[in-house]
C-alpha cells in the first residue's frame, strides 16, 4: 500500500489529502498489508465472489462504479476493530463491514455509500472460540464459515454430537447469515433465532456484551480459569439470550448499529438419524394444494426442518444452462418447462424436505407425510438413494451454480414474505413470472417455509456483461416491490440499490419505523460513520433527499 | 376525582398547583372516572393482587409509602395512551404503566418513582382483536389475560385447534408477561420467543407497528377489507417477527423505552393428546443427577416442554401454611422436609413435566423419559390420575397459595439463570438455602428448566405485617444477588427495589451494557417521563446519585 494511490471514488466530503491522512492512520493501526486502496484504474472483478479482494458487488447489477469501496481494511483483532471505528469518527469517513463478503444477490462485498472504507472481518478474525458439547452452541468470529465450523466438528470428532445449520452456500459467514437474518433448511434453519449472545463494536468504538455477557464472571474465560474458588463457574452468555432490561440483540441486525465480533450460535444435537425426501410436484395446482397441506403440518413441527418447495427452472439451472435445454432467448414456455421437467425427472414444482430422529421416529413421520402429500394427483416420493441432494448439515458450495442459466450469469434476489397458503404462493407465482416474462428473463425461485410464514425467494438471472440485461433485472425487481407493497407483501432483505424503495413501504403511520430507526441511529452514531443509508436509514449528516434512490432507480448522488 | 385532592406523594419537580393543571388536563384527555388519585390519607391495600385500585406494590417489601404512585390513569384507547404520553412530556411528569398490574414478587403495580402517574393499561384496552386458526396466533390487547383468551378459546369453540401457554398465575397480562420475559410450562413457554407484531406507543406519544406490521396493507384489516381487489390480501404482522431492517422488538421489553399496546401471540396447535406426569426425587443428589439426565433430553426436545424441579415446600406450602406442619418459627431442618415430604407423598425435589401427541407419540416418549429417570434411585413417577396437577393449558389461579406459608405472607422473587446442571442447582441450592437459614427464613423454590439454561425462582416469603420479616427477606435477596454475581450468576428480572443493584452486576466493559442502554434511553425520551429507573436505567434529567437506591437498600431520594 503506498500512501500515493487514488482511489477509485473518494468518500463524500473528503479531499485526497485528507483521506491519505486517513490512510495513513489506519496503517499504522491494522499494518500496511491489511489496508488496501481500490485504485482508479483498477477492474472490478464481477462474478468471482471468491476473490479475497472485494469492495464491490460481484454480481453488479446498478452502475458498475457506483457500489464500490475506496479501499479495504482488515484488522487483525477486536482492539484494530475499536481503533478503525475511531478512526473513521475522527475523520467522518464512512465505512461499510463484511464478514466473508458474499451476501450475493444483495449486493455482495459493496457499500451503500460509494468511496466508503469496506472493513473485512473475516480474513484474520476467524477463530472457532469455542465449542460446548454440554450446551450444545458454538462461539465463533466473523470469519468462520459455516464450512470452517463444520470442518471443525469433523476434526474434534464432535459431529457424533452435533450438527451445524447450513444455508445455500456453505463458504459464507456463520455471523453474516444470522445478522442478515439469512435461513437454513434443518430445524434450526433460522438462524437468527438460534444465535445466543453478541459481542458488538458500537459506532463509537465502545465493545458491549449482550445478554448475560454483560455479566463478566458469566462470559470472561480468563476469569473463570483465575478462579477456581468460585466453582462451578456460570457461564450462560450462550445459553440465554435475554439478559436482564432491554433485549438489544435484535437492532444489530440488518443494521447501521453495531458491528458482530463474536456471537453464540446453537447447535442442534445429532438428531439419532437423518433422511432427505424429495416429494415432487406435477403442476402449479399441485403447488397450491402442497402449501395448504404443508401449513398445519409445518406448524405442528410434523415437518421438522425449513421445506422447499423449488421451481423446476431452479434445478435445471444447476443441471445446465439454458442454452442446453433451448436455443431461444425467450422465456420458457410452459410446454417447455414442462418438457424439462419430464427431461430431468422432476415435478414443475419440488419439494425437499429432511427427517430427523432414530429410524422408527422418521418412519412414523415419513408415513404421516407420505400420507398427507399423496392427496396431490401426481405426486411422487423419493429418497436420496435416488437423488442427490444431501441436506444433512453438510454445506454444499454448488447451490449457486443455477446463475450460470445466462452467459455471464450474475443475479439479484427478490424475496417477499407471506402467510403460507396456496392463494398467495400462486398470486406470487403469476405476478413475478409475468413481470420476468415481460422482462424477456425466466421465472427461477422457491417458496421456503419458515415457522408460520414462507420466503418466496426469486433468483433474477441476468447476463452482466449486457447493460440491457441488468437493467431488465433490475426492472423486474422494482416494479415487483410495488406491485407486491400493494398487496401487503413486504421483502425480508434487500439488494443495496432498493434499499430505499423497499423501506419506504414499511411505512404506517406516516413512516413511524423509519422515524425510530433513524432516531437510535443519529443517537448511537451521531457522525453517521457506520453503513449509512443500510436498509434505508441514513444518519441526519446524509441529506435524504441527495442520498436516496428513488423508485425509478435514479440517485442524485450518483456519480 | 376532585381537582382539590392531594396526593400521597407528588412527581418530582412538581408543586400542587401544576399537579392539579395535569390532573384536570389528564381529565379532558380520559374522563374523570378514569384518572384516580392516591390520595395522602389513602390506605394501601396490602396482598389483594385483585383490587382495581392499584399503583403500588401489594407485596411491599421496602418502604410501604415509598413506591406508591400520585394518581393511577385509565386510558380507553391507544389515543388516550398516546395523548397521557404527549401530555407526561409538556409536564415532565413520569409514567409508569402496567397492563394488569399482577407482576408478583417484582413490585406488582408499583412505579419506580415514588409519585409517578401510572397507567393502567387493562381496564379498557382489554380485547381479543383476532384469533387466527390458520396462522395458530392471537393479536391482543394489554387487558387480555391468560384466563380471558382461554375463555374465549373455549367460548368459540378453538381449543380443538389451539392451545395457549400458560404462567404459573392466569389472571395476569399476556402481554405484560411477555414484555417481562415471563415464561410459562408448556412447550410455548418461552413467552417473548413466541410473540409475533408489537403495536407500540413511544414516549413521544408516536405509534409504531413493528415487523409486518409497518407494512400498511399487511396489517390493517380496514384497509384488507376495503381493497378485495388485492386478493388475496396478505396479513403477515403476526406470521413473521424481523420485517425489514433492524429487529426491534426486544427493545421494548423489560425497558422504559415503548408501551406495547397491541402483541401478537402465537398459539400451539392441538398436539392431539397430552398427559402430565410427576417424578418424585428423594433427595439433593437425586435431583442433581435428575438435571444431568434433563439437559440432553431437553436439548433434543425429548423433554418437550418446560420441566419444573419444584422443592417440597412449595407443594407444603399450597397444601397449607406453616403452622400446619411445625409449631416453630425456625427454618424447617432437613429431617422436618423429609417429614413433610413423606405426609405429602411427594420428594424432596418434584419434576412436574407433560407430554403431548398422539397417544402412540406420548407413549414412546413416556418409555424413554421414565427409562432416563428410572436411572435415580428412589425416583417416582406419576399421572394425573394420582395427583391434581392441570398443565394442559388451563390457567389456574391457586399457584400463588404458596405465599400464604407465613401469616400476612407476602414475597419476594429472586431468579437468578444458569447453565442446566446438577452442580449448579446443588451449589445455588445450598447457598440459596444457607441465606435464608442465615435470615430465619425457608427455602421455598423451583428450578424451571427453558431451552438451554435454567431460572432457579426462589420464593422468600415473609410476613409482610412484620418489619423485621421484610427486612430479613430484602436482605436475603441483597446478599445473593452479590453472592450470585462473584460467581457469574446474573438475575433475569427483579423486584423494584433490587433494580439498580441487579443492573450495576452486569456490568462488562465498565458498564458498555448499561451506557447503551443509556444513550437509546435518551434518545427516545429526552424528558426521561416514560418509567425512569426501571431495570436500572436512569435517563439523563435523574441524577444517578440521587436515585439510585444503593446495594445497602438507601437511596438519596428516600421520602
Amino acid at each position: 500500500m503506498s500512501s500515493k494511490q487514488i482511489p477509485k471514488t473518494l468518500p463524500p466530503n473528503t479531499n485526497l489529502s485528507k483521506y491519505h491522512d486517513y490512510i495513513a492512520r489506519a496503517v499504522e493501526i491494522a499494518g500496511a498489508d491489511n489496508v488496501k486502496i481500490i485504485e482508479q484504474d483498477s477492474t472490478l472483478i464481477d462474478g468471482d465472489y471468491m476473490h479475497p479482494c472485494k469492495g464491490h458487488d460481484m454480481h453488479a447489477v446498478y452502475d458498475r462504479e457506483y457500489f464500490v469501496a475506496s479501499a479495504i481494511i482488515f484488522p487483525k483483532d477486536v482492539p484494530d476493530v475499536q481503533s478503525i471505528m475511531r478512526l473513521c469518527n475522527e475523520f467522518e469517513i464512512p465505512v461499510w463491514t463484511y464478514s466473508i463478503g458474499r451476501n450475493t444477490g444483495y449486493g455482495g462485498a459493496a457499500p451503500r455509500v460509494p468511496g466508503s472504507i469496506c472493513m473485512d472481518l473475516g480474513r484474520h478474525m476467524n477463530r472457532v472460540l469455542e465449542v460446548n458439547v454440554d450446551g450444545a452452541y458454538a462461539l465463533v468470529e466473523p470469519g468462520v464459515t459455516f464450512f470452517d465450523l463444520h470442518e471443525y466438528l469433523e476434526s474434534h470428532d464432535l459431529r457424533k454430537h452435533l450438527w451445524l445449520d447450513v444455508p445455500d452456500l456453505g463458504g459464507g459467514s456463520i455471523i453474516g447469515n444470522a445478522v442478515e437474518r439469512g435461513v437454513g433448511y434443518t430445524p434450526y434453519g433460522d438462524h437468527w433465532m438460534m444465535h445466543c449472545g453478541l459481542e458488538v463494536v458500537l459506532p463509537s468504538g465502545d465493545l458491549v456484551r449482550t445478554g448475560m455477557g454483560a455479566m463478566p464472571n458469566s462470559s470472561d474465560p480468563e476469569i473463570l480459569k483465575a478462579r477456581p474458588d468460585l466453582q462451578p463457574p456460570n457461564r450462560a452468555w450462550q445459553l440465554f439470550n435475554y439478559g436482564f432490561g432491554p433485549y438489544n440483540d435484535g437492532i444489530f441486525t440488518q443494521s447501521s448499529l453495531g458491528i458482530v465480533v463474536k456471537m453464540g450460535i446453537w447447535l442442534m444435537p445429532n438428531p439419532g438419524g437423518f433422511q432427505a425426501y424429495l416429494i415432487t410436484l406435477p403442476d402449479d395446482n399441485a403447488l397450491v394444494q402442497a402449501l395448504e397441506i404443508t401449513r398445519p403440518l409445518r406448524i405442528a413441527m410434523v415437518l421438522q426442518n425449513v421445506p422447499t418447495f423449488r421451481h423446476i427452472l431452479l434445478d435445471a439451472a444447476v443441471a445446465g444452462p439454458k442454452s442446453s435445454y433451448t436455443d431461444s432467448d425467450e422465456p420458457l414456455t410452459d410446454e417447455q418447462l414442462d418438457e424439462i421437467a419430464k427431461r430431468l425427472d422432476l415435478g414443475r414444482w419440488n419439494f425437499y424436505g429432511a427427517l430427523y430422529g432414530p429410524e422408527p421416529v422418521r418412519n412414523a413421520l415419513w408415513g404421516a407425510i407420505k400420507g398427507a402429500y399423496s392427496q396431490i394427483e401426481g405426486a411422487r416420493f423419493y429418497f436420496p438413494e435416488d437423488r442427490n441432494e444431501p441436506k444433512s448439515g453438510i454445506p454444499s458450495v454448488d447451490e449457486l451454480d443455477w446463475v450460470s442459466w445466462l452467459p455471464n450469469g450474475a443475479h439479484l434476489f427478490f424475496s417477499p414474505i407471506s402467510q403460507i397458503s396456496g392463494k398467495d404462493a400462486l398470486a406470487q407465482y403469476e405476478l413475478t413470472t409475468k413481470r420476468c416474462r415481460e422482462a424477456g428473463l425466466d421465472f427461477i425461485g422457491t417458496f421456503v417455509v419458515g415457522l408460520r410464514e414462507m420466503h418466496h425467494i426469486v433468483c433474477i438471472v441476468f447476463n452482466r456483461e449486457d447493460k440491457k440485461s441488468r437493467e431488465r433485472a433490475l426492472w423486474v425487481m422494482r416494479t415487483l416491490i410495488d406491485d407486491c407493497a400493494a398487496r401487503g407483501w413486504g421483502e425480508y432483505r434487500t439488494h443495496l440499490a432498493a434499499m430505499d424503495q423497499i423501506a419506504s413501504t414499511y411505512n404506517f403511520n406516516d413512516n413511524a419505523l423509519m422515524k425510530l430507526n433513524e432516531t437510535i441511529k443519529n443517537a448511537l452514531d451521531p457522525k453517521g460513520i457506520l453503513a449509512p443509508g443500510k436498509n434505508g436509514i441514513w444518519p441526519k449528516n446524509y441529506p435524504k433527499a441527495d442520498w436516496v434512490i428513488s423508485n425509478d432507480g435514479v440517485s442524485k448522488s450518483r456519480l
